[in-house]
């Protein structure tokens, strides 16, 4: 009967995965219809295209190399054992992690699990770099930030290596719950890397220094990505608690559900309170973006702070972007949805108010980290962005940019009835 | 053994608990899309910024205050205690309670599914008095709505509170399992207050008494929302069942479901035809709504009736639906998206067919019920509807209303692509 | 104690059951929305319309008649019995069955997650039929199919009766694990018999036999169908493992998350570099079909492949559709989303590779159950298309389809205020 039980925990901790990687998936949609209502409608075509591309590679490299480097595994590419072995081999573990232990559930879930998060962090770049690089360059970055860049520093963090053989994040009291800096910041450091080489859209800054807005085409799909976005991020951070199946880590799950809930609501009433204050109208977009920063920032700990510290943390979030977009403007890193704002910025501040809450962390430990991850993948990012520039290039023509990349690269529009434009 | 049984129990119902939580939450992006579909682009930004607002305010003020108010809990405020504590009291409570006996669950889990209910209740106000409410007016209401408005009704019902120590609703026989009346026609009762003091649209009802049909400018987006409306409702009503972790409950879960799903169907066919035979077309708006209207009749007893039975219920609340908007037409209550007849009439009629299928109600604990909460609603809401209006107004102004509230309150347009009107 | 177990392994697989099925019945808001996406912008509504009515009228046939047909229960429409007997059923079942026995589960979660199954298949033929069928032609269809034409071939395959009392599909190692050819395949015969009494859109194929293309009104929507079909598939197949319960079969549920996912993953891929390889561009519409075709060609056999081998199986899939398509092009079988392609060709495909993973199935098995299905489906779709078509006509007038069948039809445009065309 003991083993009965364990199996039924089993069950349920493999189900607890499956579902929460299921909500981590639908973050691709988010992301798609987020930057895909953010940019301008010649662009969108292009963007979507990018979208479902890059989390279809994130898939395969991850499963080709990517979770093996960062795990050290070599399951997948040898095929799956047969259901027998894995049973025995499962009742095992259970007996000896006992009912309260480690996790213990199917490998197969863990994957799933994990590999939406690579695809997480490269949708990140997909926006920040909009309306302007060429998509097969785009898609290039992505084979090795999916296989190669990001496996790296996440066998740093959530796999406790050391790092190059110098030093261990975990043991200077590093610590990153669901991914603020491992995928968010990630994401946004490689970004910042592409769009320093990229370069501005044309007309986005004048030549005194003044700032054009370009409006994105399409704001019910914006607003319908970020709520796609907080739906899924209570897969992405409940299910970092990694385990459902006794007391605490139940109410573990449910109090990260709770907090990134918080969070987010916490991030959005800020910036809509914020940009009313500064720009004197309810605006939606950094609405949207107080959200996610919101959600951003909980990621880092979403477990210890009571609900009403992920709202305040949430808020602070949600506060920090609207001057980050504003900063970034000014200072002409042109990121058409915010992204290096919401995801880096952001990202970093997530990581540093750990040690308010979790005892187990220290601020050391985090800016170490938040270096780490950053240097890592910004440098790696930058290396790679200029192999492919000198290779396939990363810009598309003044013409293509000025009609849009839609017909330059995916000969298609996506509105053609709505937009006279062509 | 038995610890470990019920700690799987104990995880069992609170991941249930969370999982319809999310799918709740998934709503308020129903309603976003549902209400940006129906009306038209020149006030698209303001009413989707007005809905990731009352959602996020609600998920404060619920925290702040709203629950305690509801259930008088001064848990969340003061912070969550430790997970040591929490373990040992769930397994206290689940020796008392018995495998069978009541809910014992994560306090988060709880608190995560009934805020997300309150977010519901106000999102149905925002379709209602769309395209010509101040935003910040529509988001001083939803603060009191959200903090107090509805948690007192809420208190009466589903806390078993008596209504200002006179009666007690439950014991006169009212029973309400998922909110057809606390939820949607206490949403729908604020709205008509709402409505009632701002008036129609201009242009909406000619001076001879002709009414003028104002479609909606994305129908695809209204389908959306319908669909995750739909989709949401199962964790609506699933998961107000509260438990899920034997065969009992189990079984009443999985009838809800089925129910849910069996009752919108009906509502559409229903209010297809209904329309058909009117208007001698297919109209999708109707067909949409009576969904909607099937939905919110089974709300108040989805676990009795049987799967046909539910079919019937949801198809009469698709016929009523469809009179009920002609008939507000006529007497000049001017809804765009409908949310009164859906939530509202449709409402009260959920609640009075549950005697029907549950022995545990009365024809008169349910008229009481109905009334206690329409009038404290609507009493309460046209007070601070009134206090709005005197002192930042309730409506935009009559050019502002013209050229579009997005403009006005938002500065951006939803569609500044597809759209010549400005 | 044994008995508290049974208890909570019921209700885990009663839960998984749930929430698989909530994820098949949100692929019908994917339907929609790829559809919707997939079309011009005058032939929206009605397809909209379609979906929503399409989806509720399989849900109200497979009640009244296709689940008894199908599965020869006759419980829901002599409604739900008492809970005290269901619970005492189940018990003795469990017992009977064992802890690793067959799955028991609360029989209302098995109706509601195979209605949602009947609702897929006919979701395919609306896409095949667009811009020029009749809606209530459509819907008449709609009756037939879900009541009766699928619920048969249902019944020869996962209920193992004998077609026609002549030979049995089980016995001829046939096997289609969540529906490559009972749902996928029979779609899109019933879809392929309405295209040929229907004929191509006018304008889709020239006097000299150029093809003519017809893009649709909006990607991004056509985006978004994909990933919602993408995420509702996990339910698809990872709920037709049947049960979750214990170790062999929660390992076997993820494998298929795992692999559902990866073959849409390939088949996208792949369908992106073909379509660059023949058309020069990044054909996003192709693309997305890949992924379908991916996820179709998955279906027959997601537990027995490893993750690698089910990202080549989608990747072959996603080259097959588009070969496909290109072909039934040529031989001007007008499918205005490809559906004949991805669903009928790629399911084809899935069902023919089941025996080189899975032991159990033989080659002629398959191709006798793919030719099962097939005939039945086509004959019988042929029949009642030709009946519905002597009564009411399929087509609409040649007027009509030139001015869209939204205002024929429905008598509302999807987009008001977005197009001039009308």
């Amino acid at each position: 009967m003991e083993n009965q039980i364990f199996q039924l925990q089993y069950a349920i901790d493999t189900f607890y995965f499956l579902v929460c990687g299921a909500l981590v998936m639908w973050m691709a949609a988010g992301f798609s219809m987020l930057e895909a209502g953010l940019v301008r409608a010649k662009n969108t075509t292009e963007i979507l295209t990018k979208n479902v591309a890059l989390f279809s590679i994130s898939c395969i490299m991850y499963l080709v190399c990517g979770y093996a480097i960062m795990y050290d595994g070599s399951f997948f590419l040898s095929g799956i054992q047969g259901g027998e072995t894995l049973v025995a081999d499962a009742l095992a573990a259970s007996a000896e992690e006992g009912f309260e232990g480690g996790s213990v559930y199917s490998d197969a879930s863990d994957f799933f699990f994990q590999v939406v998060f690579v695809a997480t962090a490269m949708s990140i770049v997909s926006g920040a770099v909009a309306e302007r690089m060429k998509l097969w360059a785009f898609l290039a970055f992505a084979v090795v930030m999916t296989g190669f860049i990001y496996p790296m520093e996440g066998s740093w963090t959530w796999n406790g290596a050391d790092v190059f053989g110098m030093y261990n994040l975990g043991d200077l009291g590093f610590s990153d719950f669901a991914g603020s800096g491992i995928v968010h910041m990630a994401g946004a450091a490689a970004a910042l890397a592409g769009v320093i080489l990229l370069g501005a859209r044309k007309g986005k800054y004048g030549k005194n220094g003044e700032i054009h807005a370009i409006t994105g085409a399409n704001l019910p799909l914006a607003t319908l990505g970020t709520f796609i976005l907080w739906m899924g991020w209570f897969g992405f951070n409940g299910g970092s608690v990694l385990k459902l199946g006794d007391i605490a880590n139940a109410n573990s799950v449910a109090m990260v559900f709770l907090n990134t809930n918080a969070a987010a609501a916490g991030g959005l009433v800020a910036a809509l309170i914020v940009a009313r204050i500064l720009f004197g109208k309810a605006d939606l977009t950094m609405a949207l973006n107080g959200a996610l920063a919101g959600l951003v920032a909980i990621t880092a700990e979403p477990s210890t702070p009571s609900a009403l510290g992920a709202t305040i943390i949430g808020a602070v979030g949600g506060i920090i972007v609207v001057f980050s977009i504003i900063t970034l403007d000014k200072i002409k890193i042109d990121d058409p949805v915010g992204a290096i704002s919401v995801h880096g910025v952001v990202g970093l501040f997530g990581l540093l108010v750990v040690p308010l809450t979790n005892d187990g962390s220290t601020f050391v430990g985090q800016i170490v980290g938040a270096l780490t991850i950053f240097i890592w993948v910004f440098v790696c990012s930058l290396i790679v962005w200029s192999i492919i520039k000198v290779i396939i290039g990363l810009r598309v023509s003044e013409e293509e940019e000025y009609e849009g990349v839609d017909l330059a690269e995916c000969g298609m529009e996506a509105y053609p009835e709505f937009t006279s434009s062509k």
